[in-house]
């Protein structure tokens, strides 16, 4: 397979994709997923070792990555928190280079702290892809919701699309890399939060270029007037100290996509949800197994894109 | 390699098998065994994904599938309790859809909870194996243990032989499985537990078919009796809450397996254990370790009778 | 690839090893090297299958190993504490016996306990390689740093070198591993460390034949005088309780190793770690990150010494 020319060494965030570049991590990924539904071999990354670094707990982020890596004939290495010397003290530093120097070419890392990513890459010789630091981004996961929208919308376009993110945008790293995905393929984003929540959010989107579109409101009626996709975020009870989100039923009321809600946005509009799903809460059950719920696609998704990424840091020029 | 035909999707429990489906295991494991034996390179499983699934700490079962369904060529994804999403609460349909989004062909689940595969299997497109569930069963640990019988027992059949499963019954899975097995095989099976841990088993030693044969009995002399094979089962100590078990000393006293309690059996008698042994009370130390002693031939046949579980989930019409 | 031919099934300790095959791994080493330099493909281990069995948590060592058997075509099977029947209380030797019966041929074990892997080699019928056991040994790693040694210094030998080991000596598989292995080679070893953790290695130094050379010393100014290389030990602080040690600002006021100190070694000296390396502690950050700062390059020789170790005990006469 041929893999078009890429200029960036790691994928930390997705702020600094131009259009063009989006393009290309598209329309790849839809060439792996065609390679991928045919069982053809594929040994882009064979010779290289691809080591997964998880200071926080995933299955499905880990395993996607796994398993693109495999499909690309790389090597894979798996070093999680319950492992590593982490328990040890050992900085991410030290960890970053000890893994390049057992063979490690590209490192997925995960973890809780906003920035980490960037930290490791100043350090590495390979490619850092982060896998979601913090409140910060989750770059391969904006990647695979565009990739999952333009599959799923008519015409395979997001322009003019109103596109609602509803949920815990302050601790969402989702959020925060799926605004710059979807403004910069031509989305009208409009973003949805108890007000407490939406304050850096507005001075988001006013500093943005007139050719971006993105709003911000705590209305979920007026959010969701005329919309062609919802995104709903995941309440991260792990993550709940000192937290400014009201009660579960406080947020169920305001903030839960139900079927009925959902009648002020288009009638097929589609749901998405970055997952693992507390059911009742962000979304009803009903909505979540409904024809226009994309939550399974987007898991499934996650592997050619991954793909595409990992194929485009390892050919890079 | 040209593998029987076969018509379960799914292996839960061994209640469902057939006896000629049994045969067809059975003798399928066996030339599993022998091609293992010529390291024979089987590609049965080439481009499957099978993914252990663990909520319960394992290295034997697990590793078994694993080394397994490697040996048949499938590609092998490990989510374990420490390393997944569980932590964040994600339900157990859930992870099932998502690891099922990413490929997995195969799913094999380890759950505490008595009956979650069955639930898994419901909402699984792909196979789901038990790997183990609560007090329910074991069904790739009774074949194993059949195997091993059929291997060892002097003509190769069941039929006529008797058969003791010794020990904490009420909260054994590999007790409730192997009996299903080992009555279709023919053999006389024998129960032996204190008195408070009988009673559902005389019940259900009443509602059987008269061609199979469960007897029941808290006298592990009277048990032992002219049997071919007896099997001790683990005390489950992590499970101990409010358990009707007698001290350990008791235990050992009433139900332990001793060279001289062994002599009431034939001379010839076979000794398992699905393991791990706790040496000194299931069995002693000597019994373990006699010539009759086949926990090891267990452990090493669990991998051609789960190759052989695979093929057949894989290649079902 | 040719492998020359080898007596041992198991490596347990380095004291055991010849001169010659001391050379014999270093040769092969350096073989492996430059395989893996040219990303040849070797598949010395193709069909056998290693397990490491971790009792202790570790990312470079586990890993290193993995990398090693991968690159010779072997199978890897990975256990860690957090994933193992440890947890039900299995013995080690059960657990050998149950990884053997699972098709292990190489079992790789770290444990907390000294001897442990001479337990587990008692009633295996494989090989056992000790991955670091208590306060015992590290062979591997004792291994890796003769390698490392001759490939930077000047003349590829060690014969008259002057090399100090300072730290908590008493507490270091990896300092008695290397006293063999350095001395062995022909280098004058410097063992330093506070006067109370001593005794032990002056009565060592005193049994030792004349062709071998090691002095101990608490004076570190002492030690440094005209050193080729000097290797500081990691500070447990895990393992710390009833520490013979002083506080972490005593220690490194008398035996951190900065740049100033480095003075009265040789002005090309070379500084070792076997990691996770607590930097401002056993060696300042601009020490560990000089020219002559080996600590990368030991993790990054440790999977071509592995690979040769590993080959050599697969295919032993």
């Amino acid at each position: 397979m041929d893999v078009p020319t890429w200029s960036h060494r790691h994928l930390l965030d997705v702020d600094g994709l131009s259009r063009d570049e989006l393009d290309t991590v598209m329309t790849l990924a839809e060439r792996m997923s065609r390679a991928r539904a045919m069982r053809k071999p594929l040994d882009l990354l064979h010779g290289r070792q691809l080591t997964t670094l998880f200071y926080e707990a995933s299955t499905r982020t880990r395993v996607s990555f796994e398993v693109a890596a495999r499909a690309l004939g790389a090597e894979v290495v798996t070093v999680g928190v319950s492992f590593s010397s982490v328990t040890k003290g050992e900085s991410l530093v030290d960890t970053v280079r000890t893994l390049e120097a057992l063979g490690t070419d590209v490192l997925v890392l995960r973890h809780s702290r906003s920035g980490a990513p960037y930290l490791a890459a100043r350090h590495a010789t390979g490619s850092v892809v982060n896998a979601g630091d913090g409140w910060h981004a989750h770059p391969t996961q904006a990647l695979l919701d565009l990739f999952t929208l333009r599959m799923r919308l008519p015409g395979g376009s997001l322009v003019g699309r109103r596109i609602v993110i509803v949920g815990d945008l302050l601790r969402s790293r989702v959020a925060r890399s799926n605004v710059w995905t979807l403004t910069a393929a031509g989305a009208r984003v409009v973003l949805c939060a108890p007000r407490a929540l939406l304050g850096g959010f507005e001075a988001w989107a006013a500093a943005l270029p007139a050719d971006r579109h993105l709003h911000v409101t705590d209305d979920l009626a007026e959010a969701l007037e005329g919309a062609d996709a919802v995104m709903a975020l995941r309440i991260q009870r792990e993550r709940d100290a000192g937290s400014a989100l009201p009660s579960v039923a406080e947020y169920v009321a305001g903030f839960g996509l139900s079927t009925a809600r959902l009648q002020a946005a288009k009638p097929e509009v589609l749901v998405m949800h970055p997952g693992p799903v507390n059911e009742g809460v962000e979304v009803t059950t009903e909505v979540a197994s409904a024809a226009g719920s994309l939550i399974l696609e987007q898991v499934a998704n996650g592997v050619p894109v991954r793909m595409a990424v990992l194929a485009l840091l390892a050919g890079r020029s």
